[in-house]
């Protein structure tokens, strides 16, 4: 064991890998190439002493590691008193669950990049670590390799958040970024993301939204403090976008794109996922191809964005390679006898329902070419209490008899309102096809944030 | 003193602020209103000690302290052995610098804000708390509240910086927006900026570029590992801009930031600071207002984005705040046997000459209403290997006999051929004004990034 403050390192950190696809070659790959600077940063080295693989004679892995190092034993791997932190990058959130409430019961630390299983059951693997004193990092899991939960999980020690806005999953933003630069319809697009890699051969949790929900969870359960249920989490996939869609959002000044969304109402926490229209001059509107980014609303800080790679190979491993240096340090402190921090309270707390979530709406109809149509459509989201800002009517149509289109932009609304407008509209004969709904989300500055402004330099 | 292990807090880490105005108020506020939660994430409390003002019978500050608190004496707060970390926020390079080497040498912690002290005595100031085995923390030195400095310092383990673009003077970014938005001349909306207290009464660091030097010599000496002469980076003030130029920016598809720019040629050093035109669709085209943002090139991230308060209150404050945690836990690791990592290496690297560094240039040029002119400009600027993008001469003067307006977008060239090729342009009897040259700048992904985007997944 090394003197106290003596400078070169002597505890090195061990590591069990569990899985080596992409992510886990990339782990192995950045703790052998930066061995040095990661040894500088922590004051000991990190060592992987075992990978828990499926078949140990596969003849081709993402990099060349030591035979030696491989098992198919996750227990054994687990239990080995020379492992410090294991790494569960297995994915799925039942043998990944299992793995992960044995290591945290065997007394090692966790890092995880497995969003699924950290939004399904949240208060089971934190209370289990929390009762077993060890931690649970999971920087990978959201946002890949931006370091946003560190930037939330450390600011919120002295800040606290009011909203956030987040573009978390790249094929999504690719798919809507694309449509957006080609107007080829999203079917097309999709088709041609998956022959290419970019999507997968069943891309329902991307494009329809569960993958993002997922990453909400995460982001709301550690910005509020709470635990809420990811199935409660309203939703939309982006295949209700259309090419035409786009056409309108740009002649109004915005552009749409996938996101998810959380605010903290002081009781109940609202929080949805779906595509929406946002103003071309906002930050997150420049958030283009696969690309991830979180705006953040919070009481000292204002308005912040942390923007990179959602996914990928390195930038993940690297996300991953952080929380092990952090777990050191971690271990070093309580070795010194650090009190542990105290468990972070998960207070439940409600869900706003869909149905009173209050923002702007962007409505496209199709309805028949004739006098008044307007009118009865104008008639029928006033008496619903939905007040207009904007409205577009394209003029007569190519073919005759064909729908014409009418675009409405609304004030802020009652979700449940204009939904019960919508309803009511669709049932007019004159109503030609299904009434298309995409939200409108913008920067909400919080009132602090705002009254800051006037009262500081901006040097 | 606590058992190890247990989980209420018994070892306070105490702090004295050498400084009590905004941002040393701001600190006692959040310390103050956020001490729960930070003893969460320490797992100890932090506790202002001592408060080094000028005049402790000051009737007004910013938060109200406990007279006894307050002293004049930097040498004796400093000294106290309660005293575990001492947070400079007092400004300039003098008694600040004393301040710093004092308490260091006393075996202090130390956290400051100040761009200028590090920027100038970077090697002597991380010197001495590297002998003295204390740590020196910096957060709130670059981009405010922004954790621009956690974020490259966590991902430095792992991963290597390749090039930076800062929007990193509030004040510069506030007159440039707001020229983009009114084009109204600089120097009236610096007169408004001053009497709203936006800009100081002696602009000069902020608009001249001399405070974003500072920051960029800070940014460069943590992402490059070396220590560069502030001195030597080429600086051009914001003052060059005029609203006719962000007309023609905006025709080609610019806009006009003000940037710091660093990149790692391998051997040298590439850093400068000045406006310049970058895309409109880049991420840095939409930090508007007095906010600022630091895009950084990695190679295991790619492209990454940290956006912010640059300054304020309490965006500052949490910062500082944040390192005073991020000190709390260095400490218990240490006091547990942790070797205290290697001093980062610094290695002396040469700066790029601006006339060697390569980019893309804007020129305007006022020229006499006549034939062959444009041809002599076009000459004298492939004579010297400077290769031509996009041009656009305005039509006749308004009053015959003023001179015409030619503005060139060059390919990329070398910035010592175009002084020369503008030299002698300048001579032209036809050149009425002189040349005015803004540089262009836009994303740089890395090789790494461009070939990984092929690659993998963008889940």
């Amino acid at each position: 064991m090394p003197g106290t403050g003596e400078r070169r390192s002597t505890r090195p950190i061990g590591v069990a890998l569990l899985g080596l696809g992409n992510v886990g070659g990339g782990v192995v790959k950045l703790l052998r190439d930066n061995a040095a600077s990661i040894e500088a940063r922590l004051g000991a080295p990190i060592e992987v002493r075992a990978i828990v693989v499926r078949d140990p004679d596969k003849a081709s892995r993402v990099v060349d590691v030591d035979r030696a190092l491989l098992t198919t034993d996750v227990a054994a791997a687990i239990a080995r008193p020379d492992i410090g932190i294991v790494c569960e990058l297995m994915g799925g959130t039942t043998d990944a669950k299992r793995a992960v409430l044995a290591a945290v019961a065997a007394g090692k630390h966790v890092v995880t990049a497995n969003k699924a299983l950290l939004a399904e059951h949240w208060a089971e693997v934190f209370g289990a670590a929390e009762r077993a004193g060890v931690d649970l990092y999971y920087e990978a899991a959201v946002c890949g390799g931006v370091p946003v939960i560190r930037a939330l999980r450390e600011g919120l020690a002295s800040d606290r958040v009011e909203a956030l806005h987040g573009i978390v999953n790249g094929t999504s933003n690719y798919i809507l970024s694309t449509m957006a630069a080609t107007r080829r319809p999203f079917a097309d697009i999709l088709r041609d993301a998956q022959a290419l890699g970019y999507a997968e051969a069943d891309p329902t949790l991307d494009v329809g939204g569960g993958d993002a929900a997922h990453k909400l969870a995460v982001l709301v359960n550690l910005c509020f403090s709470t635990t809420v249920d990811v199935a409660a989490i309203a939703t939309d996939g982006i295949d209700v976008v259309e090419p035409v869609d786009l056409d309108y959002a740009e002649r109004f000044g915005y552009v749409i794109k996938p996101l998810a969304i959380a605010r903290d109402h002081g009781g109940a926490i609202e929080a949805r996922v779906h595509p929406a229209l946002v103003p071309s001059t906002w930050l997150l509107a420049d958030v283009a191809g696969a690309k991830n980014a979180v705006y953040v609303n919070s009481y000292a800080l204002g308005p912040s964005m942390y923007y990179g790679a959602g996914a990928g190979m390195l930038p993940t491993a690297m996300a991953v390679v952080s929380d092990m240096i952090e777990i050191g340090r971690n271990m070093f402190a309580r070795a010194a006898g650090a009190p542990r921090p105290p468990a972070p309270v998960a207070t439940p707390r409600a869900m706003v329902p869909m149905a009173d979530v209050r923002t702007r709406y962007y409505l496209r109809f199709g309805v028949a070419d004739q006098p008044g149509v307007l009118g009865q459509l104008m008639t029928i989201l006033g008496a619903h209490g939905v007040s207009i800002a904007q409205v577009v009517q394209d003029g007569a149509p190519v073919t005759s008899g064909d729908p014409v289109c009418v675009v409405v932009l609304t004030h802020e609304a009652r979700e449940g309102d204009v939904r019960a407008a919508l309803a009511e509209i669709e049932r007019l004969a004159v109503v030609r096809t299904p009434p298309r709904l995409i939200r409108i989300a913008g920067e909400m500055e919080s009132a602090s944030a705002r009254s800051r402004l006037g009262a500081e330099s901006p040097t």
